[in-house]
């Protein structure tokens, strides 16, 4: 730290800002998380410096800290982690006219190019080439100070907590999730996987009218939390075979889910989804499947399942926003752990740990 | 009356009916309706013979009271009122494999021809040679005993009653309306009419994922209740204008509703959603225009609201029963009074005079 | 045969009907075929008795014939064949209004429940009681004499033949492939496989507003129809490797498919499809995947390509007769055998053999 | 003109430029068009400049022209007129990466901000801080040389001319139409209005599979051009009464319009459209209403005609092209005259008069 600037606001107001060599958890390889000195970024005119407040810990997150890489993406060179997060602006860019010094906002971490077919046709997930926050080789906002597009973040009203914020990111999936899925009145639902996911999943899913929500998992830690969180039924996986979890399902909801979210990230999950749905359903594939076994494709093919694929979201951080602050989903509860910016490789073996019962860990960045 | 029938059900189970001489409230015309003595209805093999419950009053039926007529449909012979019902069944037609005597179900009025374009394609309520109770010339089921097509009968689970069976087809309507305006998650929603159509819309989206829902009406009355139903934002209309209110609106929720529902049935309702709705929003015409005035069409034009109308509903009574079931709407607080079919004119009167502060008025079509 | 009957029709125009002994092609087993003679149908107030016409042999037909089974359905009992068939009407129930004596007839080999949640929501195909010809258990109608549900009954013009009528089948296949890969203007558009339902899907979709079309096949000569009847590129399937051909395509036509229809039934065709289709596209299963390789699934999910199965049809007879009827869809070149009734072993051999280079079959069953 | 310049491009391959005095057509007030000279445009990193080719008059443009205003715009300052055009790129922007000095393009005349939640979500025709050309205050490219974003700017191939590159923009509008109105396989529809968006609408829609055209009009040369152009029926309004044109068109085609587009921008196309149209279908606002009258509100809601309006268009432009790339859709009989820059106040006196027969005016900025 190396001294104090004072920003004079309208009227009598002041920002004190306290000037910090920027810091940021930067991952160099499989097992090789740091925290180290980086430079202060310089803002473009539709930019906001943030000073970055509560940013999570994603099963993406561990999975380039375990392995170096996730899905398709490889890490070719370092990277500062995170991607769930909020932060205070700091600075602003001459073109920004939304956002003010002393704003809190939760970043929503893709920033679409924004003139490609598939950004106008609104579809900017899909963008080819999006910057995303600690997706290879884009650097997340697990630091000190960090810039973004102001477009893409949003002002957090006084009572939604800085870790709210950052909770919007995961919740901005669940809520892609149910759109796609078309979860609306009396829907019935089934949920693979009871992690933070599907847990938010489930939550924003009774909010969009579903009546009737199974949840699946193997660990019943969770299917406890879901139970507490609304689920209907919570059903402990302890079979091998998909299709006598499917029945069990319908024996006890009298009838067959209307949409399936896959959350686990499991074979079985999938398998279970094809099975369970109602012919005429939908499948959507929030997790991914490991493979290596086969799935009983035709059944969806033959019972009309339509089989929806989820990466990430597009248009979703306003309604996530809107669902936190008008108190109708509560996301709190899920945060099972905190830590500082310095103890980052520390949150990361919390959130990698089946025998911490992490659920969701928070790194708070301005902390030491 | 006339004796008793025993009817042996499985096991030692009996059911006691007891043969009546069947009543109905029929309209010989605009102010002349008379309870009179009328056959025993015979059965198809797809049918169901009902003891009629509860039947609600619904503004159509006031109209068709008051004026012989409502919208495109006149009266021209007598025609046997009521189609807001729920039921006994007393008897089983040879095929009919979902329902047995005594099961309680609920009776959605319209049963369409199941064959022609419309019906094919789902959208079954514009069927053109759709039987409907109660829209000349087809009779309805304010009546002691009723036959119905089985397959729109709906069993009420024992925990559902026989009231809230009857309320099953308002709610179906506002299940309709949400569908037509794909109210979700986050959705901004303003209702215009506080009567019981607007007031179950409400709670239906409420249900749906409306997050910001505004409700307009003339009556201090409706809009304390559209209040104590969850209604964030209650607008007294005492303007000309619907410019004003709907600029109005925009102020209060600082933004613009992204759907309209008209529940009104005046002109200043539907113009008050040209001018409310967002660009690229929603306008949901349950309620009809008196006419008269002109509109701001252009405008809805220009901003591309997409205007789309409510006819009766389609595959709605299911999603209404289980939102009802599971215990998610409350529809027990509409009703404000009962009556025995005997004072149905009474019944009609009340319904249809400001000062009683009705809301919805139901009979009970098997009591004296 | 037995004799003669003569049906006065309106005026002075007579129909001559002669009785005869009706005789049917069915499946005993696996290669166990039979002519033989059956019963003459009795018909519901709401069917018609049909002289049949032509009736196509498809590649469930096939199967049936060679193997007793086709996907998830086993020949049980002996199994009157054919479901792409035309007719003329020789006898009228009487609740039938639009058919009368006379009228030739296409006939939508599926009749379902019309009152399950499915049916009365559009999606009649899913139907869980639907009859449908030649589907075990249910009777076909490669027969004289054949009963059917007026309602699915579909009158020829004039102008349209019989055997384009029996051709409907495989063209509503095609319909409604195009409407569930949301075919439109501009739509470039992959059809793996040139067999019959490749090419009609060709055909569909140039007059759908699709501007370029590629297919796939490993059939040089079915390469060399689907050239002439309008695809932009053909392209002959020579290696293993299915992003190969998805990356060729994609140099070839400067971009990707918005959409994949998938026709060949093979794997191959399957992961051609996801590597091949541009992100936020879709992918319509007409065939099936034999199954015993991976998949590229997470890609699948990854780029967001909807995959949706196709499972017969609804709704599409009207639009695939308007199609033919109207002279934009011509169905005849691609009829390239045909057999009278007697010969229908060997019409089954010539659809079977590659040898024949047989397209569509037809059998005609009111020849000897 | 005041020079020449030589721009080197890859290899030996010169461009010759020769720099103009800029000149453009400017609206000063109703009825006072004037060319002017203007200063030649600095061009942003996004940006190209170009030397324009072909501009067409669309009949907003005439309204500004004649009154001064058009719908809710209206003139407050000189405007430079001009949206339906085409051009050579004569310098690019820095950040400018798919096109090149020489590229010919034809001009999407709006361009949004990108950012705003109607942008995000695929609607940038709706955002409300779009530029677009020759809509007061935005200055449009009837003129020598303008600016212009790069990624509105759509490249021609060397088989599409100028003057096709500016008939996309009208394209457009067809384009965008018959998508709103879902147009298909099938299609019946009704066209009110035979001008150039009515018969463009009518080239594009048999494209996208619409087999039963009807067009209306009340003058006979245009309903001629749309008979030569496609349309199976072709009807002369000679009634006051809409309804009685419906009537007519129903015994005509034998069943309802599925979907009507009205491009005659009259109270009697949108009444007619409302008669006409099948329950269920959609009724397509390219045209507005002058207004004054009452129209069939009730009816469109209770036959549950989904009322759409068109606002120019999103997404279109690359599907215009490639109809035209294509040669699926020929623009070029819509062109009925032509004028140099120099002649622009006469060639909007031909478009305004119905005496010339003009279909569509271009004027050539180049020429002299």
């Amino acid at each position: 730290m190396q001294g104090t600037v004072w920003f004079k606001l309208s009227g009598t107001a002041f920002l004190i800002f306290t000037t910090m060599e920027n810091i940021a958890a930067i991952l160099h390889g499989a097992n090789d998380l740091r925290i180290e000195s980086v430079p202060v970024p310089e803002i473009k005119e539709n930019e906001v410096l943030l000073s970055m407040k509560s940013v999570g810990i994603c099963g993406s997150d561990i999975k380039y800290w375990m392995y170096g890489k996730c899905g398709k993406f490889t890490l070719e060179k370092p990277m500062v982690m995170g991607h769930e997060g909020s932060g205070k602006v700091v600075k602003v860019g001459s073109g920004v006219k939304h956002l003010k010094i002393g704003d809190r906002v939760a970043v929503e971490p893709g920033v679409p190019c924004g003139t490609c077919r598939l950004c106008k046709g609104g579809r900017y997930n899909l963008c080819q080439s999006i910057f995303f926050c600690a997706t290879p080789p884009d650097d997340g906002n697990l630091c000190r100070l960090y810039r973004h597009s102001a477009e893409f973040c949003f002002r957090l009203p006084d009572h939604v907590t800085d870790e709210e914020g950052a909770m919007l990111e995961p919740l901005a999936v669940a809520v892609y999730s149910c759109r796609k899925g078309k979860v609306g009145l009396g829907t019935k639902l089934l949920i693979c996987g009871a992690g933070p996911v599907g847990i938010l999943t489930l939550m924003v899913a009774k909010q969009n009218g579903a009546t009737t929500i199974v949840i699946t998992d193997i660990d019943d830690t969770r299917l406890a939390l879901a139970k507490s969180m609304g689920a209907d039924v919570a059903i402990k996986v302890t079979t091998d075979d998909p299709s006598t979890i499917a029945a069990n399902i319908s024996n006890i909801i009298e009838g067959f889910p209307d949409v399936t979210i896959e959350c686990s990230g499991t074979n079985f999950g999938f398998s279970t989804g094809i099975y369970a749905t109602v012919p005429g359903g939908l499948l959507v594939m929030v997790g991914r499947v490991p493979g290596g076994v086969e799935f009983p494709l035709n059944l969806a093919f033959t019972k009309e399942i339509d089989i929806t694929g989820v990466f990430r979201y597009a248009n979703c951080y306003p309604t996530a926003l809107d669902l936190v602050s008008k108190g109708v989903v509560d996301v709190k509860p899920l945060i099972s752990h905190r830590f500082p910016l310095s103890e980052t490789v520390k949150a990361f073996q919390t959130a990698a740990s089946r025998d911490t019962k992490a659920v969701k860990v928070i790194i708070e960045c301005d902390q030491n």
